[in-house]
């Protein structure tokens, strides 16, 4: 496992062990949370350092690979990419603004499988972690909610095209915020303060267009309804297939209790 | 003059006094700043009285409507709209999906036009206050910088095109922060904790595609300059023609001071 931020790549570890899997993980510097691992086999290794990476991965005898969590890109300076990494920056950089993610995960991912890896997606380990279709709890959008999430799942759906993020808040038919670097969690709190009179907004998010389904998903959890809660938002949608619901019951309880609805929208047709 | 926030409607007033023309202002509770309009002929209406508005313009005897700093869209409940806001809104719910205001600011330059009223940009009263092309101050950006400006260009164009935002932030390739309706200074607020190690950013203010030239221009002032040097951005480009720079000498002043360059910039090529 290459180990992201959050919680998730405990629950992978507590998934493996159930199903008598062996597991190692890959963890990152500044990245991964200590006590998620425990006491799992692991080594610590730069997210630049794709060299050792792969040395790891042959000497642990891996068969699969699976990215568990999201990482945000740091700055390059602070990555400490290593030679290998350094070649698939220039790939990257010939053919490619940068200006996101999805081309350089495509990459490392190219990398992993020409060495032999087969890299799986978390839903393969994960069975109910990816986002079902329709009403998630009790309650459903009204007429008002469903326009604002189909103007949130067009704005969604380009600027994920743009490869820039992949949450979008609006109101009354007006796009309060456009999730960039900043993540979801911090988007919501902005909005609290740009929310406006009458009825509440909905958060969108879509997988990107584009993105390696393999990886860095658009993600809900327990503590992004309590953020949609307090922004006055009426709901969330999320992208059915696409996107992935950390501790489902919990946002459910979540959600009812607050009196959000929480529905998995299809990208194509919202 | 429809004046909206900021210093300005006090700018056309001394213009217009200058040249000896006489003006009215339509001011706009919550929104157009008192200090601002002093002891210049006024009246205050709510932004959705348009029948007010029409029929003021026409006791008046205006023969030219200009409009005069930026108006946040508020939420429909607290603009009361009168039965000509309603008939307008009504044609916008129709045609569109009401995402952002380029519609709605050109359906109330249709109705002016239509009352006979000319609709003149802000340039034609203040001549110097649209972008020149090219460096404004001392400085120019490097070849970093560039790659930046044209990656946030090629962003502010596809969320200009939303009718979402048009400011930008981007560095080391990367989409800092996209604006929607928290507006530039928001944005550079939070771009200040989400910038990353190694060389700083650049922001970017584009004209919307769509956006009627005669209404709400992006604008930069000294503020912004402040603003950037403190999210650590190397500069600002903006959309040469298409923004309006509030105070140039204060402005180029202070971007000198803080080691920033601003350029007017082309939208098509940046």
């Amino acid at each position: 496992m290459l180990a992201g931020t959050g919680p998730l790549p405990g629950d992978i570890v507590a998934a493996c062990e159930k199903s008598g899997r062996e597991v190692f993980i890959l963890a990152h510097k500044g990245v991964t949370d200590p006590d998620v691992i425990g006491s799992t086999p692991h080594e610590w290794v730069h997210l630049g350092a794709i060299e050792r990476t792969i040395a790891l991965l042959h000497e642990h005898r891996a068969e699969e690979v699976v990215f568990a969590g999201p990482v945000k890109r740091p700055s390059l300076t602070s990555l400490r990419l290593d030679s290998r990494a350094l070649k698939l920056m220039a790939g990257l950089r010939k053919n490619d603004d940068a200006s996101g993610d999805d081309k350089l995960l495509s990459m490392i991912i190219g990398e992993l499988e020409g060495e032999g890896f087969r890299v799986v997606g978390i839903d393969s380990i994960l069975p109910g972690i990816l986002a079902p279709s329709g009403m998630l709890g009790a309650l459903s959008p009204d007429d008002e909610a469903q326009a604002d999430i189909a103007v949130a799942c067009r704005v969604a759906r380009a600027v994920g095209a743009l490869d820039i993020g992949q949450a979008v808040i609006v109101q009354q038919g007006m796009v309060l915020g456009v999730e960039a670097i900043e993540g979801t969690d911090a988007l919501l709190e902005r909005c609290r303060d740009l929310r406006r009179e009458g009825p509440g907004g909905v958060l969108v998010k879509l997988k990107k267009p584009h993105q390696e389904a393999r990886v860095d998903l658009p993600t809900i959890g327990p503590e992004t309804v309590e953020g949609a809660r307090a922004a006055g938002l009426k709901g969330i949608a999320i992208e059915a297939g696409g996107a992935l619901v950390i501790d489902l019951p919990a946002v459910i309880a979540a959600a009812d209790e607050a009196g959000l609805f929480i529905i998995g929208v299809s990208s194509g047709n919202p």
